[in-house]
């Protein structure tokens, strides 16, 4: 999908973790258009980057959190639903277009997941990203499965 | 209250829903200030928007959260506490009055709710929002059933 | 810790409450490098303020925070997990450094909760914040014990 590969390792910098389980919820760590060491859609959508480059930038974040998801849960049949995506736009002042650019990240979760991918969310327009990364995406999913 | 009606149907653009019951927690999407298809109250708070007309702005959010947790659990009396509210305002680049914004939500929680209106909060400037908006809110509420 | 003392009572304004505590998981509030009544690191990172200062900045906010769940669970040694710490950065335009910032919390969480101070973490740039504050951090911490 996308053309990308999101088996190897996902790196991350800091003394966080990419993934937490608690109880039947699972939290994934804010996730940038990062494909190896590469972020590969950087700047402002609305000036840098068109709609449809802030789109594509929104599913490889979904792709990556979903690639997290599957490895900590063995398979993504076990995510009973997504609970929550937060979707943070690096934007030009006037760009305003936010949820369009999340509607990116719906689509992969609906296309990959089926009705398990149904989500609420939150897009905001903020002014600058870790490593200049046009999007960055957090979320929340619910398992059937309960890690107590 | 505020003299706008929230009783028509609520309508979301892109695949996501509304509200996400998982377990007894309730995740409602980002709400903007919009009254039937009209975002209300545009601009960034400080410059093109006053504190009072964002606080309004602010109020309308919840009132549309608080509408939509309704429609979902049938009654506001089955909401057990507000867990956390997400806060996002438009702001000039000198604006520093984003917790004021906040309260106008605040307020309109505790009105409505009483003691279960009790929240957490969390209010950030930001640089755009969809549509324009001066505000954006989501949040998260803990009811007493359980939906497993 | 960070020469500061946390053991007066941390004032908010508004009508919200620092902690809410939702079966056994705890949310905190919003937290700005307050000491006291005043907020000690203003300013955008990467103009006015700089990595180092921004940094300590995200120290006294996670400080702030664990303060509060002492307060509300006793002893941190309730804490079973931090699931996710939300960093967002008072940025200058060119300022990608977010990741960075956010780093003096995970070291203060890491430090302070040893192997329980796991937590994911998303961090982003923002316009403003609250009193002009470089930091604003909320988070959800996971408990053994259950407040049903």
């Amino acid at each position: 999908m996308l053309g990308h590969s999101f088996d190897g390792e996902i790196k991350i910098g800091g003394n966080y973790v990419p993934i937490v389980r608690d109880h039947h919820q699972v939290f994934v760590s804010g996730q940038i258009p990062r494909v190896g060491n590469t972020v590969v859609v950087t700047g402002a959508a609305g000036s840098e980057v068109d709609l449809k480059s802030a789109q594509t930038a929104a599913k490889i974040c979904a792709m990556r959190a979903l690639a997290l998801l599957q490895r900590s849960l063995g398979s993504l049949d076990n995510v009973r639903s997504i609970v929550r995506i937060t979707v943070f736009v690096r934007s030009a002042p006037d760009f305003t277009q936010q949820s369009e650019v999340a509607d990116g990240a719906s689509e992969v979760l609906f296309r990959v997941l089926g009705d398990a991918g149904a989500h609420t969310r939150t897009s905001v327009g903020v002014l600058q990203l870790p490593k200049g990364a046009t999007v960055e995406i957090d979320l929340i999913a619910s398992t059937a499965s309960v890690d107590a």
